[in-house]
């Protein structure tokens, strides 16, 4: 099957699936999400990202339909029924079916389910960047269906002819359209703390674990539009694209000063995938 | 017909109708709405409800699949399929149908509709409200369905017995989950301005020139939650109440100094709606 999709239960081919107009995605985007990439019928740090999902569930107290195990176990059976080519696997839970009122409703939750093929990303090749005011709302942490910012600046960088928008607020870097963003400078990693205004992403979590087992300091902190300009290298990370780094943002020439200590980086993370899924052997 | 629903030129009883799982106001809450309440099968200010709608549209780059004549008579249709109750009467675009990629997609955007019954309020009934930090994006002025933020703080209300939830940003009240706030002080008619951070009600605007029309001085202004407690009256608008004051706020007695300024305002512009659906005649 080329796309898969699934909603409580039922399952087809994702273009042909359909959901109750009732469903509070549609009306609300009340809901969240999480996704991974699948290589192999591996599903990569899989627990990570259920155990993120279920933490973006509580914090907008969506009741869970089912176990961790439970979801797992469906994740891993839809795998099965997709050719073996690289997967992004994409779920949702939404709070529940009703007519449209703000207020919570009885019942259970919609889980929805989206796979379909993907590319492994080529980490030795370079990105192009923008930046883009951050505008979104004080709850960034949570993984919700409540994109259209994010949506809106993912447009921008792709009429620039650029991968992804780097977001601020007003001086300060967050992280970007749907990827973390990072800098190295004088061989410290740099990263926006994991607070409410950006994602904790999986690929982050990841990048800091490599630099760690690497020797490289890492330093959470904010810092500003003019740091990234000057940083030594730039990277982004988001769970389809591992760690991409890049030489332009809004058209001027920017990093490239430690290609080494980037590839040490990016070769301990894309490692860590391939070691998991058995990518490339 | 109870409820009705409608999508892309199909209708039938709105809990068995659905939409495709592709559709990305079920995943990214691409999308903007608009609402009016109708009574003898009049539905109030459509026009106006319409074009807010064609603006809300525009600022997100939402292309119309219909003119707004088109768009008025498919809704004016509608209603001649339900019973002649007082109807709530919605309406959404989304940025159409497409697998899920960030990037805007070719091809036209998603018109669903949704008819079910509701009541005309009594304006003569108070009501309680909480307060509650105002955590969303910066694009309030656009009525789109990335609405978490306003569900979480409805619910809040509704936990604590209340009919709305006060909105403010720090200080600054901006308006409610899911209707406007004002603030009657000394004779003058106070509210937020219609900038980046409210929504403009329609039936804030109708408020706005039943005061101008009475000789009651408008400010609009920015107003502190200090202000809020200390008003003569406070009044919360929407289209589905139209204008109703509150004696409560977080359990604290508010207002009731102003009874027949506030009075005469809420005969103005229920006198409006009134005249125009033929409604008590």
């Amino acid at each position: 099957m080329d796309a898969l999709g699934y909603y409580n239960g039922n399952w087809g081919p994702l273009d042909e699936m359909t959901v109750p107009m009732n469903d509070r995605g549609n009306y609300f985007g009340d809901g969240v999400y999480d996704a991974a990439i699948c290589a192999n019928r591996v599903i990569f740090t899989l627990d990570e990202h259920v155990g993120r999902f279920y933490a973006s569930a509580r914090l907008l107290e969506i009741q869970p339909s089912c176990s961790q195990e439970e979801l797992k176990g469906i994740l891993n059976s839809l795998v099965q029924k997709m050719d073996n080519v690289p997967l992004l696997v994409y779920w949702q839970w939404t709070r529940g079916t009703s007519r449209r009122n703000h207020v919570f409703p009885e019942g259970p939750s919609n889980l929805m389910i989206m796979l379909k093929s993907t590319k492994i990303p080529d980490l030795s090749k370079k990105i192009k960047l923008i930046t883009w005011e951050d505008t979104r709302f004080l709850h960034c942490n949570i993984k919700t269906l409540n994109l259209i910012p994010s949506v809106i600046a993912a447009q921008r960088a792709r009429e620039a002819d650029a991968h992804e928008a780097v977001l601020h607020r007003g001086d300060i870097v967050t992280e970007c359209a749907h990827s973390n963003v990072h800098i190295i400078k004088d061989g410290v990693f740099i990263t926006h703390p994991a607070d409410n205004l950006i994602l904790r992403g999986i690929a982050r979590t990841h990048l800091l674990s490599a630099c760690n087992r690497l020797g490289i300091p890492v330093m959470e902190r904010a810092f500003t539009v003019a740091e990234l300009f000057d940083a030594d290298e730039i990277l982004t990370s988001s769970t389809s694209t591992i760690a991409l780094s890049a030489d332009f943002i809004d058209n001027r020439y920017v990093g490239g000063e430690a290609p080494e200590l980037l590839k040490a980086i990016q070769d301990e993370v894309f490692g860590e995938f391939a070691a998991a899924t058995r990518w490339g052997q």
